[in-house]
This record gives C-alpha cells, sequence and structure tokens, in this order.
C-alpha cells in the first residue's frame, strides 16, 4: 500500500480536489434532465449508485470505451452512474478506493481487474453484501460475482491466423507485448501454437515493449535490421503497434512486413487504413462494462431470481463468465470504425 | 431427415393442429393487455418476434426454465416471443423447424443447441441475417453470433469436491450419465481430475443410465451389491439422481452412501430435503434463454454499435460465450427453492 498522503495527492490531483475524501460523484443520469425508460418494470430510485473503480482513469482506451459505455448504461437506466480510482497505473490507489466506496454501499461495484492484489477488497465488497462485478481481467482467486473480458489465448491464434495467411504461410515473424502479464502470456501461447503447426514460419523473437511506443519502435528498427527478410510483427499491448508501425514505416517497408496487433483506438484504425497495419484484433470494451452493469442492477432488482431468496441461498442470479469476443478490423471494414 | 409427414404429425400433435404449417404462434406479450415498460428507449414494435426453436418442447425442465424465462422476458420487453419444435427429441424436426422459421424473417431466433447437426440451419438463419443465439450446448462449428451455457466440466469438478468432502477423502465412488455426449464427457473428466488427487478415493465404475430412471436404479442396485462399502455415487443426467435415490433408498442406505448429482426439479429438490441426495449441481437455465434474448434483442436495436454499420463490419455487438455458472443446493438451502 502505498502511504496514504500519496494516493490522496494522485486522486486529488486528478480530480482537482484538495481535500483527502472521495471526490463528488457525476451524476451521468440526473444531469440529463430527461424522462428516460427503464429496462425493468421496478421501480427505479435515481439515487440508485453504480460506481465503477478502476485505475488509471484518464487512459484513452478507458475513457472512449469502457467509461463511455458504463455513463450511457446508466443514462439508459435512469440510475447514477459514478467513476472512481487514481490517474495514474496505481493498483494500492485503486485498492484505497476501492475501500472507502465500499463504506458509501453503493447499489453495485464494477471493478477493473488490474491486479490479482485487488481480491481482498474484492472480497470485503462481496462480504459487505454489495453485488461486484470485475471486468477486463479476471480475478479468479476472489469471491466477484461475474466476470467480463476477453480470450488472450484466442487474441493470439487470431493474429497467428492472420500473418499465416498474410505471408502465405511461411517467413520470419516476432512478437512483444507486456512479458509476465498473464493475459498476455496467453496470448503469446495461442500465436505460438497457430505458428507451430506451420514448419516455414519461423519466429525470431519474443521482446517486451513495456508498452511503451519508443521502445516497441526501437525493437523493431533492431529486429528489421538483423532480420532484413523479416515477414511479419504481431502485437499484443496497446502501444506496441504504433510503435512497429512508426518502425516499419521508416525503413520503407510499410505493406511488405506485415503488422497485426491489438486495439482499435484512432491512432491505431488510421495506421490500418494506410495500409501499414493489416489487422488489429479488436476487444469490445463496451460490452464488458455495458453487460457488466446491467448484471448488477439485475442482482439489485432479482430480475431472475432462482430461489425464495438468492442471497440467502448463497448463489448468485447472473452469468458467471462472459467473453465478449473479438474485432476483426482489416483496410476491409476499417472506414466503418472511423466513421463511427 | 425424417419425412416431412412424420414431422408434421409430431409438430401438429403436439400442438393440436391438422394442416402441415407452422402453427399460429403464442402472444405472450400482446395478450397481457397491459403495458409494460422496455429496457431502451427506441421505439419497440410490438409485432417484433422473437422465436425459441427447441426439441421435446414439453419437457417439464425445459418448459420450467427455458421457456419460462423466455416468455417473461418477452413480456417486460413488450415483443412478441414463440416456441417452436416437435414434442419428442427429434433433430432432424428441430431443424425443419428452423428452416421453416427462417422464412417467417423473425427479429431474431434463439436455438437449443441439440446437436452439432443443425449447424447447417443455423448458418441459413444468419446468412439471411437473422440474429441467432444459441443455448445450452453450444454448436461451435456453426456461425452462431452467441452461446450461452453451463460448463460441464466444472459440474464434474463441483461433485467430485463435495463428494471428497462427504467422504472425508476415501472411499469407493461410482458414476453414471449419457455416456458419448461431450457435455456429459466433460464432467466425467472433472469429477475424475478431482477425485484422482485423492488417494484414497477409488472409482469403481462409469456407467451409462440412457437418462432412464429405472435403468439408473438397477445400475446402482448392482453396483451397491457389488460393492456393499460404496461410499458415494455422481450422477449426470436428469434421471441419474431420482434414479440413484431409489435403488439407494430401497437398500436402506439413504445418507450413508452420499449422493450428487445435476439438475434441480421438483423430484430432486424433494430428494435433498429427504437427505438422500446431499447436493444438486444446478444450470441456470432461466439465464441462458433470457440474456440469450436480450442479446438478440440488441443486435436488432444495436444496442452498442461498435461502428457505424456493424453487419457490414462483420462484427457482433453482443458477447459471444457466456457461462451462466452453477447452483450449489443442499440440505442448507434447498427449502429457498422449494419455497421459490
Amino acid at each position: 500500500m502505498i502511504p496514504k498522503v500519496v494516493y490522496c495527492f494522485l486522486l486529488a490531483g486528478f480530480l482537482g480536489l484538495n481535500a483527502c475524501e472521495l471526490p463528488p460523484r457525476e451524476k451521468t443520469a440526473t444531469s440529463e434532465g430527461t424522462v428516460l425508460t427503464t429496462a425493468t418494470s421496478d421501480e427505479v430510485n435515481p439515487d440508485e449508485e453504480y460506481v465503477m473503480v478502476t485505475t488509471a482513469i484518464s487512459m484513452p482506451m478507458y475513457v472512449n470505451h469502457d467509461q463511455s459505455a458504463f455513463k450511457r448504461w446508466g443514462q439508459k437506466m435512469g440510475v447514477k452512474t459514478s467513476i472512481l480510482g487514481p490517474s495514474e497505473w496505481d493498483v494500492p490507489a485503486q485498492i484505497e478506493t476501492i475501500e472507502q466506496v465500499i463504506a458509501t454501499r453503493p447499489a453495485g461495484l464494477l471493478i477493473n481487474g488490474t491486479d490479482p492484489g485487488i481480491a481482498l477488497a474484492i472480497n470485503q465488497a462481496v462480504a459487505a453484501g454489495i453485488p461486484t462485478v470485475v471486468y477486463d481481467s479476471d480475478v479468479p482467486n476472489s469471491n466477484r460475482h461475474a466476470f467480463l473480458g476477453t480470450d488472450w489465448y484466442q487474441i493470439g491464434r487470431m493474429q497467428g491466423e492472420e500473418m499465416v495467411r498474410l505471408t502465405n504461410g511461411k517467413g520470419k515473424v516476432a512478437y512483444m507485448g507486456i512479458l509476465g502479464l498473464t493475459n498476455m502470456e496467453a496470448g503469446f501461447q495461442g500465436l505460438l501454437d497457430v505458428l507451430k503447426k506451420y514448419p516455414k514460419m519461423q519466429v525470431v523473437g519474443k521482446y517486451d515493449d513495456k508498452a511503451n511506443v519508443e521502445l516497441a519502435a526501437k525493437i523493431t528498427s533492431d529486429v528489421l535490421a538483423a532480420h532484413p527478410d523479416l515477414a511479419g510483427i504481431c502485437g499484443f499491448d496497446s502501444n506496441s503497434g504504433p510503435g512497429m508501425a512508426l518502425a516499419v514505416k521508416e525503413a520503407g517497408k510499410a505493406g511488405k512486413v506485415k503488422i497485426t496487433t491489438v486495439d482499435w483506438e484512432p491512432e491505431h484504425l488510421q495506421l490500418v487504413k494506410e495500409g501499414v497495419i493489416q489487422m488489429l484484433a479488436g476487444q469490445k470494451r463496451e460490452l464488458f462494462t455495458w453487460y457488466g452493469a446491467q448484471f448488477l442492477f439485475d442482482m439489485v432488482h432479482r430480475t431472475n431470481r432462482l430461489s425464495a431468496n438468492d442471497a440467502a441461498s448463497n448463489i448468485t442470479n447472473v452469468p458467471t463468465t462472459i467473453n465478449t469476443g473479438l474485432l476483426r478490423i482489416t483496410r476491409e471494414n476499417v472506414d466503418q470504425f472511423l466513421k463511427k
């Protein structure tokens, strides 16, 4: 745990607060000023509050996908949504935020599963009777009621299959991401499981780009220098693609060295449009939080009660594990994503 | 494919029809005569029709869980729901029903994934632009947009872990179900993977009860005769439990020979209440069809549009694979299910 004062600085710094307390929460639903239809014939209390706790709260991918869908859900349902957490990637600060939110007794908690270390805080929320859903990465050692995310092994397989198509099943391939993360290692395995079936595909390196664009570009330049006949390169974190693309363009090999990678931020889409990246394996992050919030609501409102008293029965009446699937984005459909 | 005339007889026989055509569909929503709130601010067309196609349409477990939740969902949303299919377990007749329903262009199709053989009919529906969701068993070789079901490997593990607790980790165990079904074989494997970690647990037999109560009872009697010191027995189809319980009661060993099995129909619950069955691994079938229907609706209404045109982009904007999880029902919470 980082010292309290540091945590407060981070959180308050981002949110423009001075005191060491939870910031005033956004009231997405009530600030709209419109009457909204709701998903059940239950009475919906407009003060019913669903709280998302993440880390790196201002990361564009989180803001544009996870948070945007969560707010839109709250507006549709006529309930409050609040989004809390430190501005930087700071797991101890996220844990402290969860602990503080528990004390305010929200209707439901939607937690970005950033690290196995948040399991204890999740268990505190569950023990306090708060419906608690984890998204993005699972925290399987916790008592969370449900998890929604992407199957990263499939992200790797999808890239492997695309790379085989793009190279006609032969050539040298390198790949990079954040080494050691459970998600990414599963992705690497998926990639390798596909490539190993093609004896003419040769893996020349696995690299740690630490989610840093400059480092991803530097690694790619070095690999291109060592292997002038490199056929393709695969990326697994949000900055892998932009970094790899930069180096491949600088080497004058755009379109010749094939690139597949993850995520579909504007920069990634533009690089597909330009023909520098051949395929994006995109996550449906909007669905993590839209349906995650809906499951919280459905627990609160007992939408699908399975016994006389599901809490007393120690059962949950929402799905346990949701794989939202993948988007395959190529030059053929990239305009649909740029136009959105 | 069975001859058309036989199919019509089956379907019409069950539904009390004379002509060889689709029966008039139930209008659960409109017949209610009440104004219902809906899940989105979209205009909802009360003629918007969602069609479930199953087989063995009158099986109590299907009627009381799958179909009941689907109808309730339709009422909540203010749309039509229809349930079609042959009265017996008849996959060719289910396929023919799907093909006929496609021609009527429903808003969405919710299909019980009874057999890999229905893949072609599913693909026809998808090719016709009809949102198509599969539930219960997956048809992974099809183009279905989403699948909701139970992880049967976990059903086996759950029974194994319970049996270890009940027997203090030592004794002879037998198990039965429908041999050869993908789901059940995964369940058997889960059971064995748990038991093999306990050197004092001994598996004395794997049996095919063909989902027949009398056969399950006969097998159990024979196993008890061969192994008077049998510690426990595990079941994997809906009739395993009632059959095993019958034989164990007849042998005067209720509560001594431990029983774990699947499903939570009234008969199963009563046997838990009596102390003959120690644990049920229950499926959340209501969630298969409730959320399956919701995903169809969300595709139709583009609730979470991810691009300018998701159909043109060849992507789906609903989750791909949903594991609804398990209910652990024991003497401690069985009253909550009996009281429901």
